[in-house]
């Protein structure tokens, strides 16, 4: 993989690692998400695409917690191309050279290249360049440009709609080719240029779309052909070509569905279609929209390494898979880049992936949290059904938040989702100060989930304490634990939030703040339950150790050895031990207590911090993408500067580097956000304090210059760091800004500060 | 259902029940197992026949521990018949009236009569029987007699080897008719009257079937014509019948397999078929065989309910289970009755089943202790595999000793049955004082399973225990626990049983011992260690209640409302609750800590007993065939003999009504062992305590008298068990024999003793 700045790129080809390269070289806006496959391939599973879109599910292929599973749908591939030339087919791969894929993150468009060679010698160079469009996310762009080395008689290609695909079913560890998934479409109308496709998921989703293509030889203008079938339709072009001649073909996609709120899919195809967008036009407007995401999000990098293009590459993915266009989903695990984990959304939304938009985009970061607001009722229902009071929010969740973790399968003991979803409600309040969200949508959260608490935990009358049995806690290698030190802590900052959320907006809107009490059907009794739990809340620790245990028979335990235990990258599991094993063991699948060190930066002595990691560290299998950053973290706030940069190395290279052995399934957009995280909360030190911007560098020896933005509390903040300074500029924002650093508030005007550290 | 003495039978069919009860009317001789089917039905799933045979596995559907996993074969169908009348088929359901299904007990014969009706109104009985033979257990004897009661023109009968079959696959709750399963032959040699196929099992083992038939009207022969297709061979009869002409059709079967050592199939066919049996010789000769089991193993009560025969049911089917011609496998969970849990072999062997044969059959149980014997090296393969040392014996096995349980299914967990061998091992040789198979084998196995605890537990200095973590108990509910009672005791009596056995070994065979400790690698260091061990191990103990607790948590879990979570016969985790929930619930799926009062009699104070009886039993949610009989001992053992008595119902007809919904699936061997076992350990009050007969009877109010022999040390003792008295009488053996009433010893030398009690 070669790194330049803001191009990812690759000049060979390599038919085993090429789906995971298509997962790599992934392009979207957050409505669509299209895997860098090579659309002229008729050949192989890539005929398929890889095209999906946010919150589109179809059935899937398991009995889930209410009625069948869902799955991610593998959309129509609206990017198929045929090529032949010379009654030769053109596929991507069969007699090529040259070959190289690039992804230019500042443009947001993929291009892959080749030079062609038919059989009696003739040579052709083929462009292939997409986009998802940042400014019309309904759209997407294709350009292909052939270039004759040699004259060419004949040349045939065809841009197509084509609803002839299954989803990809593209299994970790497989051999390839792996057996293609479901059909998920049970009905099709196909027009002139205009495709339309029924899923099968119980609302019966409709998906519409329609292209316009035009071509050119030289620049002159040719004129293609209608072709419609059963499945597919599109514009066929043919021509020859002189030796030197360019022929260029730009299609332009609109999608609607039947889930686009306020959209009428039939006017606005219309609309598309009688006055179609070229395709410069509508680059050059999403190129703009995509600085315009730039100028906070990107991170500026000093450094002789390639990490400047790699950090970039972990922000383009956030920023391609952000759902902005609507609050009724999240990010799923894998994003829009894959299958895997039938593309549900589980913590890593919360936990992994918000705070990157909590302090670039809280607006962005607002909609994910309206998508939990707006299936409450899910997790209510949850609650209920297993006999639980508030709303248990699910491990694993389609668009409409129902749990889709097979039974049996832990998800009824991974509530700390619950407590991660609330804590990411309170960290959105505190970092925006968005009364108007507290008030109408979140405080309803916080007091459900409290509530969920109060009916989870038991009082046992043996120590006094509470306790909350049978869950299993980020470290899944428990299979179930009595009082998870994360899940339990989780719990009491939920129950304690409401007290605070409430006093808050009792003060500041008493009038709207009545009837929201009386909505909940809240009392104070309640809220002082809340707090008395919380408090008495069991938390395991151990004294003479001054360490916090992340359960209470982790330290009995007999110890693992790992080396025996993992001696490849494949996890345990799939190597050594059956899952099942794993209890008997002082092991941790991923972050733990060290992630808790993460979430409350404020809340563990340095002394805590320390034996924390000097303990669980070396009991940690990583097995979970998203061990690293909290890992590398923790090691930079500790001051464990080698380990840091490399858990950073680990984590920012993670699918580059295909760490996991299932890149191919899709990207890890937690270990994205993780990315971020570690420059942000680990390398810049930034953490937030009682309205307070704490800076706390503990920059990499590769690296000399640190620069970044952020939001915080209305403000646009420009942080600057190097070796010995920290540059605090608030570009935006009326209040003065607090700043803290080495224990000391510095107040940020108008002007830019500059802080010895 | 009908019971009379020896007989139980039903006038009823019904289409719904009928599957059940083809389970119900299973004959078997321990070589083969015939579910009650109808050999005439070529309509529906029936046409498959029910056939099992001790050992004879296929390739089933799922990967087990080592490669693909095992299932009980469902063999050909050696008694199709083939009927039809006027160009009608007879299909035994189809216009039929009279039914009548009836099992003797005493003879071992399953006959069905009913009478059919043509569409012209002709009328036939018919009745089918069956046996297979106890005295050549290769040999299964089938008689079908046809009676005209109107004039018929054109009748023919076609007696088959019929290998057009697939297996059951009989799932209970779902609806029928449920889809055929497998066909495990990979190959077919048809010729006249004779069949081979060949397995799909790695072994590729063949199944050699040949028949014999005779066929006569009133008494006078009539002659037959040879049939062979594809997959059938056999004879077929035509004829007309006139008004009360009797057909009788005399089939024999034999059956030789690869599995069978030291028997040549094709010299075994020759010779059958050279000079065949008749029907009625081997019936008599089965009859002959068969009074002689039941001279020992016969219960006899005197009571006007139903329970007599309901007991010899009980038995019968131990008896037509018991796998005598072979030391190569044990008597699965549904024994041959059915492809439930893949036909394997469970704890249910040593703990439930295995019992009745130590007090009625020693050399059968010997037998079954063998099939552990011969799969010692499985079980130290799977200690390795799992990085434990020793034994560690698998929780479900096939015939080769392999785990079958899918990975992560809790096999890991359930290592109880490690000790539950061993107990039983130890058992074996307290009842029969076998010192050669002790030192040949049941030595070999305490040590071995001791090595496994040693290297399974672990030392805590806290507390200065050793304690066995992630066990799962009989109380699969738990998912798993740390320290479950159960557990620890079962390992705690299997490592201190090593220092007795080879003390008394060495003290009376010292030479031989001395071959045994070298061959072991054995020595005095490590048998102190297990006694040591043992001493420590920790047994969950609650002091103030004076209650032995099923794991350290149970008691500070929250209490389950029992009849909200099972308000039907359903199981909790088909009905209310996700599986997963229960380790936060005070509830047990089946006798525990109960069960340890029965394996144990005279170790827990009566205190003790009944507070584990009236702690648990509300808790308990008896979602398992293997539950209500140690309820039903332990509750007899403490004086309740309502509830006792109440428990013996369930037991005794578990099957008869039903009870786990799963009849259907096959019969519950473990059930009735502990059906037998609460007669014997319960109603009697029958235990062993260092070599002395212990007889304490609670006899229900329902019964007035209650007589049974045992085997004990080499002598057959008669009990006979009235309401005041117990009359003893040593049958045979030599040396006398102590008999312990109310703590008193009696010596019984050969007259009969009565003792007031």
């Amino acid at each position: 993989m070669l790194y330049n700045d803001w191009t990812l790129s690759n000049n060979e080809y390599d038919p085993q690692k090429r789906q995971a390269r298509d997962a790599l070289f992934f392009t979207g806006n957050g409505y669509f998400g299209i895997r860098g496959f090579f659309e002229e391939d008729e050949k192989t599973l890539g005929a398929n695409g890889g095209i999906y879109m946010t919150g589109v599910f179809g059935m899937g292929s398991y009995d889930a917690w209410e009625g069948k599973s869902s799955e991610l749908c593998n959309v129509p591939n609206v990017l198929r191309v045929s090529i032949s030339c010379n009654q030769e087919d053109v596929d991507g791969f069969s007699s090529i050279s040259d070959f190289n894929q690039s992804l230019d993150m500042k443009k947001g468009i993929y291009t892959r290249k080749y030079l062609w060679t038919t059989a009696e010698g003739k040579r052709l160079e083929f462009a292939f360049e997409r986009f998802a469009s940042m400014s019309d996310r309904h759209k997407i762009g294709q350009r292909i440009t052939v270039k004759a080395l040699d004259k060419i008689d004949d040349l045939s290609i065809s841009a197509l709609l084509d609803s002839d695909v299954t989803n990809l079913n593209l299994v970790s560890g497989e051999p390839l080719p792996v057996q293609p998934g479901r059909n998920h479409f049970i009905s099709r109308s196909v027009k002139t240029n205009t495709l339309s496709v029924t899923l099968d998921d119980p609302d019966s989703t409709v998906l519409n779309f329609a292209q316009h293509t035009v071509a050119s030889i030289n620049g002159k203008p040719i004129t293609g052909k209608v072709i419609t079938t059963g499945k597919t339709c599109g514009t066929s072009y043919s021509c020859s070509l002189n030796n030197n001649d360019v022929l260029i073909l730009e299609k332009m996609i609109i999608t609607v569905t039947s889930l686009d709120e306020h959209l009428d899919a039939e006017q606005a195809i219309k609309k598309f279609l009688s006055n179609p967008v070229c395709y410069e036009q509508e680059f050059t407007r999403h190129c703009f929209s995509l600085t315009d995401k730039w100028r906070i999000s990107d991170i500026e990098i000093d450094t002789e390494t390639d990490d400047l293009t790699i950090v970039r590459y972990n922000i383009y993915q956030l920023l391609c898979v952000c759902p902005e266009h609507t609050d009724r989903f999240g990010i799923g695990a894998r994003g829009l880049t894959g299958e895997m984990y039938e593309g549900c959304v589980f913590w890593d939304n919360e936990i992994f992936v918000l705070p990157f938009f909590l302090y670039t985009n809280p607006s962005a970061a607002r909609k994910q949290l309206m998508f939990r607001y707006h299936t409450l009722d899910a997790a209510r229902r949850h609650a209920k059904k297993n006999w639980f009071e508030g709303a248990m929010y699910p491990w694993q969740v389609d668009r409409k938040g129902i749990e889709q973790t097979p039974v049996n399968c832990g998800a009824y003991y991974a509530i700390h989702i619950i407590g991660d979803i609330a804590f990411s409600i309170y960290r959105y309040w505190e970092l925006t100060g968005d009364d108007n969200f507290m008030m109408s949508y979140g405080a309803e959260i916080l007091y459900e989930t409290a509530r969920f608490w109060i009916s989870r935990c038991d009082f046992n009358s043996f120590d006094g304490k509470y306790h909350i049995f049978a869950v299993r806690g980020p470290n899944e290698y428990d299979v179930y634990v009595n009082d998870n030190a994360f899940t339990n802590m989780m719990a009491a900052y939920n129950l304690k939030s409401v007290k605070n959320v409430f006093q808050k907006l009792k003060d500041s809107h008493p009038v709207k703040f009545e009837n929201l009490f009386k909505r909940l059907g809240a009392s104070q009794d309640e809220i002082s339950q809340f707090w008395k739990v919380a408090d008495k809340l069991y938390i395991p620790y151990n004294a003479k150790m001054d360490l916090y245990l992340e359960d209470d028979t982790y330290l009995i335990r007999r110890s693992l050895d790992l080396k025996r235990a993992k001696p490849t990258k494949k996890r345990i599991i799939d190597s050594t031990l059956p899952y099942e094993a794993l209890p008997l063991y002082q092991v941790t699948k991923q972050s733990d207590t060290v992630l808790l060190c993460c979430l409350f930066p404020h809340l563990f002595t340095q002394q805590q911090r320390e034996n924390i990691y000097s303990f669980y560290e070396p009991r940690t299998a990583h097995d979970s993408s998203l061990s690293y950053s909290p890992h590398g973290i923790l090691a930079a706030n500790i001051g464990l500067h080698k380990e840091a940069y490399s858990y950073f190395i680990k984590s920012a290279y993670l699918d580059v580097n295909d760490l996991q052995l299932n890149t191919i399934s899709g990207l890890h957009f937690a270990n994205f956000g993780g990315t971020w995280q570690m420059v942000f909360h680990g390398f810049a030190g930034i953490s937030t304090d009682n309205g307070r911007l704490c800076i706390k560098p503990n920059l990499p020896a590769q690296w000399n210059r640190l620069t970044l933005h952020c939001c915080f509390l209305g403000h646009i903040v420009k942080i600057d760091i190097d070796k010995f300074c920290i540059a605090v500029h608030k570009e935006t924002g009326e209040s003065p800004l607090t700043v803290c650093v080495a224990g000391q508030d510095y107040l940020v005007e108008d002007e830019p500060l500059t802080i010895k550290y």
